[in-house]
Order: C-alpha cells, then structure tokens, then sequence
C-alpha cells in the first residue's frame, strides 16, 4: 500500500499544506504516535481495535463456524459497525457462499430478501455487542420465524457473534448455538478485523490469515513519522486539509469492488471525528462513474473539499473488441480496465489543474492481503486524526438522545425526549 | 406529496431562517418562476425537461419496447443521468422483470455480471444522447461479444436511445433496432421521465402514465409563492440554508427502496449547481441504518449540514413477533415499519433539539404515481435554486478536461490535457 500526498501541497492546491507546514505536523504526529502505541500496549478502549493483528485467533473463528461449512448463503443481520465490516469484505471478495445483510428495518426490504433466501442452507449470523440493538433483534425476530415457517430449525443455522452478556448471549447459552465474543475495548466501527468482521468472511471461505497479515503489515509501519507510514500519512493530510478548509473528505475507489469500503469508510470517519463542532464530513463515491455525478461539483464547486482515490494496481482486465464505430476505432484492443485507469489518471490531473487537493491511495490488488492493508491503514489514520483534533474518537454519544426517543415512542418505557417529537413546529407546504 | 419546513426556521435551528427573511426570499422565487415558466413555454434548453409532463409520449415509449415484453431481465447500459433515472425508477417499484445497469467500466464486475444474466432472455437497452459515450460503447461492445459467445442474435435483443445523429444512431438504423430519441433540451440528469428513464421501466412493465401523473401535478403547483408549491419550497430552503452556512445536504430516505434515489439526487444537485465556486455538496444516505454511521457527525459536527428526510407516509408492513427477549418485550406486536417511523420521527426530533436544520419530504407511498412527484418535485427545486444562485444549471463544463485527458492516454488524439498527467508531482509514502 502506499499514500501519495503530491497534489495534497500548497505548491498544487488550495487548500493545500506547504512542506515545511508538513514538517512542523509531523512533529505532532510523534506525539500522537506515542500515545496511540501505549493504548494499543494497554489495550486501552479503541486503541485495542489496532492491536488486533496480535491478539485476533483466526483459527478460533475458523474453528467457531465449521459447522456451517455447507452454507450456500450468510445472512448478516447486524446494523453500522456490526454489519458494515463483513459488508466490506464480502463485496470486496470474491466468494461461492453468497452474502446477504439485514442492517435495516424496511419491512419490504426484509420481506423479499426472505423471499428469495434458501433458507435451509443460509447461515444466519446475528451480531450484537450489547445484545439489546432493537433493529438487529427485530430484524432476527422475523427471520428465525420465517426460518419456523419454511420448516428449519433456526437453532441449527444461527450463528451469533456478542458480548459476554446480554440477551443474545443468553440465547447462545440457551440453545447451544455456535457462537464468537466480541473482543473487549473494540468499537464496532474498528470491528472488521475482529470476530464481528471475521466471522461472515469465514464462513465465505475467505483466508483470515492472508487479511490479518496485510493488518499486520500496516501495524508495522505505524512510526513516529508520517513520511514512514502510509496510514500516518493519511490520517495527518485529511486532518491539515480539514482545518485549512477541506470539510467534506471525497472517498472515490475506482473498482466496483470497493464501493462498500467507502461506506464503511464514510461510518468510520463521521462517527470518529463528528463532534465537538469538528470533524471531515465524509461523501461516498464511485469511479468511474462519479465522473458523470459528482465531478463537476469537485472541480468548479466551493473549495471546501478533497478527494481521496483508492485503486488496486492491479486487476483482472478485460478486452475491449474491435468495433466499427470510427468515432471509438482508439478502445478497440485496450481493455476495460484500461479505461477504468486511465480516466483514474485523468481525473486526478483534472482536480490538480484546478487546484483541488486530492491523495491517491493505491494497493497491489483487491485480495485479502490488500484489503487487510487497507482497512488497517484507514483505522490506524482514523485514530491519529482523533489525536490531532483532540476528540474522543472512540464515542458516539450524539447518538444516545434519538434511541431513547424511539423507544419511548414506541412504548418502551418513560424517556422525556419521546415529548420532544410531538412538540415538533410545523410549516408545511402541500 | 409534502414538504415540512418547521425544523429549518431560525427559531429552531442554526443556520436556520427566519420566517420574515423566507417571505423575503419568496419576492424572489417570484421572479425565478416567471423565468422558469417562460423556459418551459419555449422548450428551453434545460427548462424543457419541466415540460415533459405535457411532451412524453408514454404510448411511443410503450409500443417502442414491445418486441421485448417477453424479458426476464432488462440490462441498461449507460452511465451518469443516462443510467440513475431509470435505475432510481428500477429500485423503487418492485417488478418481475429484473433490472441490471452496466454504469461503469470495472472489468471485474462486468465479466462477473455478463457471466449470470440469461443473456437470451435480457433486453439490453444502450442509453447514450450523444452515441459516442466512450464508457456506454465500450461495455455495450463487450456486452455485444458475449452475447455472440452465448449464440443469442444482438439484433433481436438491443434496445437503443439516443439522439438524432452519431454512432448509436447510425448503428440503429443499420440494423433496423428498435430506438427510442432523446428529448430535445432535456440533460442528462433531467432526463429520468423521459425516454431516458421510462423505456426501462416500460420494459418492466411499470406505469408510465401513473409516474407522469404525479410529475404532472407537481408542475401544476409550481407558482409565484414557495408557500404554495412543494418543489419551490425545497430548492428554496436549500438554498437559504447553503448560503447560510449549511453547505452539505444529507439526503436520508426512510425506505431502501429511496436508496438509488439519493444517488439520483446527488447527481441533479451537484451536476447542476456546483459551479462558479458555488452549490451545495450533496451527501447519500439511508435511514434508519445511517443513524448507527452518520448520525453522531450531522448531530454533533460543523453546523455546515442540512438533512433532508424522505419517507412515504404509508408501507406494507411486517409484524414483529412476540419475543422471549424481556428487554425487547415492548417491540412485541408492533412492525418493522412502526419501528423504522418510530426512528425517523426521533431522528429528526433529536437534530431538531440540538438545533440542526432539516426538512421533512413525505410522499404517500413508494409507487408510480409518488416517484413521479418526487422526481419532478427535486428537479423544479433545483431549477429554482439554480436561478436563486444565478448559475448555468444545465451545463457541465468542468468534466471536459478530465475526459480529453483519458482520451489522449488511451491514444485517442492529441489532447495536451493528457500531458499533464505525465507531470503529476508526487510525494509517496509506502
């Protein structure tokens, strides 16, 4: 893996940081280094998630799932962090065992996906740390009676993956149901190479070792310099380009393949950095085709943003047949993927020449190895960052106020803030 | 349909706008309706596409795409707004008829996808105004060849839509294809009630006349006054809310079948009104799984944020059964979908309370008729803020560098565009 940072510099883009600037941050970012290397010794709440690539058992996951070793499908039901990690691996990844995910409560939703399940030979997989998440019981609720309906024993094909209390672990106990902890002082949005994350992609057939390896191989290059370390060098642009005027922080992958990870992205930075008034608004993107979308606001729109661009250096390609429209004669012969990284070049060039700053992000391929690099690097820049601002990166408390609402509204005990949604002011236009 | 903007006046929320400077604001949505009216009377380039309510030919779309009533699958090749409409359109309404779009040129996935379409059985319909869209003609090439591969005549099977003259034209008239044009006047993004957007969704055997019905009765509320129209009433608080700080609009539909939708929405908005530094940043999101993502960051971020949330009024449901879960008890007897409202309505209640300006969008249910609106509704709003803004809303000149570029990398011609890239200034942290 590796960051370039060269349309990041002031010399190039505005905003942009000048090298020395760059120098003096990266005299912050031994501090911060120092800090984040004695909470991952400690395993200190969040910074547990980057000792992972040490303390992860891959061959207690693999061994957990083996009695789902005949499943042609895994339904994930879990909602943000407890979904979005194994969503990641499982669109990036190539796999016979196809994924599926309930991390929402559309009722429509979830009754088509049960509609079209094999649901004797799908492996449900319910992921709760606190074993209380009202959509993920819900979602399993309906599922294990489908399960009922379709005559399966649900008991049989639930796996679930929770804390060491709780409903859900209680219900594991109960039913002897396989089952995986989630590993204590590892936030759900950090949880892709843990059990949470790691569970799905076994039963996928996908290879642990090879992903926790890429993870492992970025925890190496954490160092006190960002110009040693790419997840480093990552963290640390987005951060000087945020506080210069760079708010809104463009994911654009180009392959397919990793149009998840930008959302598991998008979870990871907003609800890390979102608070206190501060934090990179994260924008989910797709090239090639966001240049038909979104580029033309990136190019000639307010300053106020930076685009980062992620691709494997490497794919398999195909061919582009010769054809007889005179006007394309220049495709035939190259091929798709030829294409896809060419207007990666050109998009790029087309941001630097109007002084938007952008960062290139590249990997060897979308495999195991890379994806473990890549998700790694992104928690690792995440943590730094948190640093830098001086945020609590590891809470989401603006989240609390809206649970409560719901469950009051919903008959679920006494909570003020339920008053609040009857209150609402009205100027409606019909 | 409805538009709720309770939650956007400075009493409640900051930025916000006081009622006082709304009336203000509503003299000059005055004057823009006048200009916008006098565009869709003259067919104006851009205003045309308001027009279409009055000018589609759902008869012509209908019996265009007749010879294809027997499809199991419908593949739409093309990309940017000759792909979102009909996609967005796709994933709203259920239907028997299968829905694929080929919007990018990752070879990975198109190989993946060509390998488990019927091709003998798909449609595949190639969508490109100008005919010499290089990603479109590329995959329909390819697409092309493994239909040849899979012993299924092309000739009998493609659909094609396209304007008056070029290569996909030419190809049409060759080989006697059934062909549908592209409407004068009406861009990309535009184009989604068009022949653009409904020969999929003929094809899938939705009604026409029902999602022109609905955009039919949103141009009928367009009017000199926000407070009487709908559509005005959400291009103008969008806009008063961007110029008073809230550059980034979070797009947040309660319903998964919306989910294209937003993408939708993230072209129109910022393809048309990101320009001359201007237009708001348009974020994709989905409720309720983005409130376990997105939620702490737009509650507890940069007061830079507008959220606008979209549900339909009514939904099919699906109850909860009782539970053994003592915690979860109160889910017991009610629905996803009581869950899902319960979650919007405390979502918006807890951006409201911290004081985050947002806006309420309601249709009565995901169908033709309330797409229609919908579609047409966020078009008129974004005509309207393009005027409040002073841009050129139906240009967008700032994606011609980027494409020059990847034509003179891929041998092309000669673009001095594409020398650029080779001069890409690089800072690299591996």
């Amino acid at each position: 893996m590796n960051v370039d940072l060269g349309n990041a510099l002031a010399a190039e883009a505005s905003p942009g940081i000048s090298r020395e600037n760059l120098e003096r941050l990266d005299e912050r970012v031994a501090g911060a280094h120092e800090r984040i290397e004695a909470g991952i010794e400690a395993r200190e709440h969040g910074y547990a998630a980057l000792a992972l690539p040490e303390t992860v058992d891959t061959d207690a996951i693999a061994a957990a799932v083996e009695p789902f070793s005949d499943s042609e499908a895994v339904l994930t039901v879990g909602i943000g962090g407890s979904a979005l990690g194994a969503a990641t691996i499982a669109d990036a990844l190539d796999s016979d065992v196809e994924a599926y995910f309930l991390d929402n409560v559309d009722p429509e939703q979830v009754t088509t996906l049960l509609a079209d399940l094999p649901l004797a030979s799908t492996t449900v997989n319910v992921v709760s740390r606190s074993g209380t998440t009202a959509e993920t019981l819900a979602n399993f609720l309906v599922v294990r009676d489908a399960m009922a309906d379709a005559g399966v024993d649900w008991t049989d094909r639930t796996f679930v993956t929770t804390g060491e209390s709780g409903p859900l672990r209680e219900l594991a106990d109960r039913h002897d149901l396989p089952s995986l902890p989630v590993p204590d002082g590892v936030p759900g949005r950090f949880s892709a190479l843990s059990t949470v994350g790691l569970a799905c992609a076994a039963i996928q057939g996908h290879d642990l070792d090879a992903l926790v390896a890429g993870a492992a191989d970025q925890r190496e290059r954490l160092s006190d310099s960002l110009f040693d370390s790419p997840a480093y060098a990552y963290g640390a642009i987005c951060y000087a380009l945020d506080v210069r005027g760079a708010s809104v922080n463009a994911m654009l992958p180009y392959a397919e393949s990793l149009e998840t990870f930008a959302e598991w992205f998008a979870q990871l930075w907003a609800e890390s950095l979102g608070k206190d008034g501060l934090g990179q608004t994260p924008a989910r993107a797709l090239g090639a085709t966001d240049q038909h979308s979104q580029l033309q606001l990136y190019r000639a729109g307010p300053r106020d943003k930076m685009v980062t661009f992620v691709r494997p250096r490497e794919r398999a390609d195909r061919a582009i047949p010769e054809t007889e429209f005179e006007a394309l004669s220049y495709l035939g012969g190259t091929g798709l993927g030829d294409l896809l990284d060419a207007e990666f070049e050109a998009t790029e060039a087309s941001l630097a020449a109007a002084g938007r700053p952008n960062v290139r992000v590249e990997i060897d391929r979308v495999d195991e190895r890379g994806l473990g690099e890549l998700l790694y690097a992104m928690e690792a820049a995440c943590v730094l960052a948190g640093e830098l601002y001086g945020v609590d990166t590891f809470v989401q408390p603006a989240v609390e106020w809206g649970k409560n609402a719901a469950r009051g509204l919903l008959g679920g005990g006494d909570f003020p803030e339920a008053d609040a949604v009857d209150a609402k002011r009205t100027l409606r236009i019909e």
